[in-house]
């Protein structure tokens, strides 16, 4: 497996666009529709958040999706359309629209929308905007709708690999949004993936969940799980592979393709943390099971506390084995080790569940770097796992005083 | 039941002191060693943190404790004897000294830490200060005491009431401490209640946990659950009511006086969060249930975007909903209604899920005010379950990104 360049548009047959149309009022400068369009039919699967407030275009959605095929994502910035009046009858007339324009069905359509919740969708700017977005399509315009599904996020988040599956060459490639409202135990963020491999609809599910458990749903930006949470994938089945109908090699290949790319998606979701400036990367192992590991691994990462001290650059132990403790895994603490890490060096800073005197101006060097490790060993097993998240500054709280205004 | 000055004094036979000894390094005007005495044996009770992670102070008292009865509290500031070298045996000194200086027993004494997690306790500095700690004890120094659990408090948190059981006067007072580090589902953060009420050990335990339950266990500041948290109530009997051994009118008298106190000071605690500069109340009612109520309560209070938007002044429906939405609780978004109060006004802000148009004008006028109540109906029933939280401020990270040093 090797990673290339085109994102969403990188396997054969998408198209993809991104415009400006008025949704987000403020700054014309700021795409707010995005499009991607597969020439042909497509295989394909959704995870949607866990939240019991879901936005009208996941419902939507879900109801496109239940006969496992799709052709079309469809994606407003700016508004959630959450908890919005009309909020599913305006989602609906996104689909019909942009169906209408592209000669398909509106059950074709996946929709997803990002913004401010409890507002209504300006449907007609956004209808207005339609024929425009569906000119402008293009096989090499991924960055145009990355950009578009972008609200607080700083970085454009875009990816693709190339593997092999029956000697052929086989694309995966996926954008995603996400800088706050990000907590694991949901579906996800919003994240679309295409590929040009050949797999049934049970299978590409199948992938997709596994995919979104150990990726997406092990990041933590601020403990918020969003209304609008949503992952998609859409294989068209070009790349010319036997279509994968069962677990066996091929689907191990094509999973581990589709593992990489969300869990580098996930990592650059933590990375753009709303005013973050460290990303956390916290390895537990030496677990009884991996789902201990994770369990605990989560809290660390969500303690904010964990991420004050990050922020600070403070390598206060107790915020670590506090975080662990109140988990809700029971552990022996005194077996726990604890360790930072980054490329400015590695510094032991608990051993046996008790703070040791450590070197304080090294463990200020590893925490001065962008990127850091907590490395903990519970020293029970031989399960691991690993979690990510970011500080927490003065900038989120700016960030998230003022949102709707 | 009514408000009297006193604290943790104002009940007949209880004398404290607190003075600077040393633990507190920076600052010699910030008293560190707390003793509160009982003037005869009193029943005791204690909760503590569910923190796996716990603090050795915890686990002596839990021993001391065992046979239901207690005739003094010792605490340090400063340094929180968790996750430390020599925890237990250190804390075991500190029981042991202070019961020489007076004595007593070493097993009449509860001992209580709160500081730096995972350094070494100076028990020669603590041990040096004993003498002074208990020349200096008084029927009328609670302040002292309330003085020297401080941590990062800012403001001093006492509270005593009198009320009538068997015509005789019974009072009951107490003093706690706590800023960060605080969210419900635990023992509580340090809190300290003594009473001249007779009151047997099996009563006096059942109305301790039942007052947590409703007070310092709905209360969040930062979602992190504290390794050293710990309440107790002292009863030394002096009141002269007949001993209450069972549930009836005097128990409920007991136990009405009793929630009062805690409510207040876990609303203090609220008050006085890290960095907070809003006391929020958020009240639920119309649930099903009322631990679905106390649920959807206490992640409102602990979300991080809800702290933000009230430190922001902005009157985002969304986050609200939100909350409610991942707190676990499976409800009607649809039958919601939300509003916000203060002694500025009330406005409505959400009705049948969906956010509405509102005075913005009025909403900011109500969020300039210190204390919120954010109030929700689920209009599904007829429980209600109140909880308190503060907002999240530059302070807040400020504190914590640097809290050792």
């Amino acid at each position: 497996m090797k990673y290339i360049e085109g994102g969403v548009c990188a396997a054969a047959g998408f198209k993809a666009s991104g415009i400006h149309v008025g949704v987000k009022t403020k700054n014309k400068d700021k795409k707010d529709l995005a499009l991607i369009v597969a020439d042909c039919e497509c295989t394909a699967a959704a995870v949607y958040t866990k939240n019991i407030v879901k936005a009208a275009p996941l419902l939507i959605t879900k109801e496109h999706l239940k006969n496992g095929k799709a052709r079309v994502v469809f994606v407003n910035s700016g508004n959630a359309n959450a908890c919005a009046p009309f909020g599913e009858e305006n989602a609906d007339k996104m689909c019909s629209k942009v169906a209408a324009e592209l000669g398909f069905d509106k059950t074709d359509v996946i929709v997803a929308s990002t913004g401010v919740i409890g507002q209504t969708l300006p449907i007609d700017v956004i209808e207005s905007g339609v024929t425009q977005l569906v000119s402008q399509l293009s096989y090499c315009a991924s960055d145009d709708a990355a950009s578009a599904i972008m609200t607080t996020d700083l970085i454009k988040k875009e990816l693709a690999v190339e593997f092999i599956i029956d000697g052929k060459p086989v694309k995966l490639g996926g954008i995603a949004k996400g800088s706050g409202m990000i907590h694991p135990n949901m579906g996800t963020m919003l994240g679309f993936i295409t590929t040009d491999c050949s797999i049934s609809t049970e299978m590409i599910q199948k992938a997709l969940i596994s995919a979104t458990n150990i990726s997406f749903n092990r990041v933590s930006v601020d403990g918020d799980t969003s209304t609008n949470d949503m992952l998609t994938l859409m294989a068209n089945g070009l790349a010319g592979n036997n279509e994968i109908t069962d677990y066996g090699e091929a689907f191990d290949i094509f999973t581990s393709a589709l593992n990489s790319v969300c869990i580098e998606l996930a990592k650059l979701i933590a990375t753009d943390g709303e005013g973050a400036t460290h990303l956390i990367t916290c390895n537990v192992g030496g677990a009884k099971s991996e789902e201990e590991a994770e369990i605990i691994a989560k809290s660390v990462i969500s303690s904010t506390l964990v991420k004050a001290m990050i922020f600070g650059k403070d390598a206060n132990i107790g915020r670590i084995l506090c975080a662990m403790g109140y988990s809700g895994v029971d552990f022996d603490p005194q077996m726990v080790n604890i360790a930072l890490k980054s490329t400015a060096g590695h510094v032991t800073v608990c051993e046996n569940g008790t703070g040791i005197k450590f070197d304080e101006e090294l463990a200020l060097k590893i925490l001065t770097e962008h990127d850091i490790t907590i490395d903990i060993s519970m020293n029970t097993g031989t399960a691991e796992c690993t979690c990510w998240g970011c500080d927490i500054t003065y900038d989120y709280i700016k960030i998230n005083g003022d949102y709707r205004t």
